[in-house]
């Protein structure tokens, strides 16, 4: 079995109830959603520095980054995980033609 | 068996092989990668203002836009998944003590 | 006399008081705050992605862009330039050592 | 007279020629480019956050800092801020309507 974002999500909870002393989750969760989301901003940012300039092992890190962060957000903001992977399964399982109907234009 | 980052890579991969007048996916990876990685970046501002104002309806939305446009920004660049989940399942292996020691002071 | 961000403010000014038809910066403020604060992100990403790439006629525009929708931010803020520029000036006035001694280590 | 962006430029082009230890301009310069704009890239979102949460000290902080990395960036890019400011004041010499036509549609 593949590690998957709700392993992630699970560990995450495990952190959240160390101390803020103990681990960089429970710090960060600690510190209110925006520092979370200004954390998930920064990286988001790494990444597409990264992609940009062809780092693979570079964007490998930075992407994981992004998982996390995005996850630890997720959790500061009381959002189950499993609503976002729903909404993604959704809406990925309309066919092409209904996928760029659905997107709005640029 | 809930759905997965596996699953949604999955799906890129077909979508990519369709034509870009029939895949908003097929589209944007048309586009090169910084175009990608630009997508990624606006959705992960979209984001973290969802985060940050409280309004869970539309994070839920804005998350799932982050991690379609992440893995498709991994396609553009030819970055396995695995390889980004291997490394989430690493370093989140560790303690906490172990966890805080590795990260950098910010 | 080259053109600032005062005279840009001030533009904006006359701006906001058209009608949102027939103004895109009347349009955005319409939008409020949360909008405006969408666009900078963008244009911010965008920015980056042209200095990284090395694409100077792009960073140029993006840059422009950038000037332009944290101006219209501070406006919707209601947040007056000048103190901005007199935050500015206030900070790099000193000297490099105290600069230095002024900045969080990363 | 106000400071301007061109004060900041010509400050910053003083610090660049202090040496990393004793100047973070210096210092940040001499990372390069990437680690510049991922700077810039960090205090947008940073002032994207204080902008929609409202607090406006902190938007003037975040904003000041937006406007430094920015013009570090555009000196790291080797591109002369004369070149943006002219950029905007051509571009917001239009009037509302043309202004308007001259923007894509979003």
């Amino acid at each position: 079995m593949s590690f998957t974002l709700e392993d992630l999500e699970a560990r995450i909870a495990v952190r959240a109830a160390a101390s803020p002393e103990e681990s960089y989750t429970a710090k960060l969760l600690a510190r209110g959603v925006a520092k979370c989301a200004q954390k998930l901003g920064e990286e988001a940012t790494e990444a597409v520095i990264a992609a940009v300039t062809g780092d693979k092992p570079e964007l490998v890190k930075e992407a994981a980054d992004v998982l996390y962060h995005l996850t630890v957000v997720l959790r500061a903001a009381d959002v189950p995980l499993a609503q976002v992977m729903a909404e993604l399964e959704t809406r990925t399982a309309q066919s092409g033609l209904a996928e760029k109907a659905a997107r709005k234009p640029e």
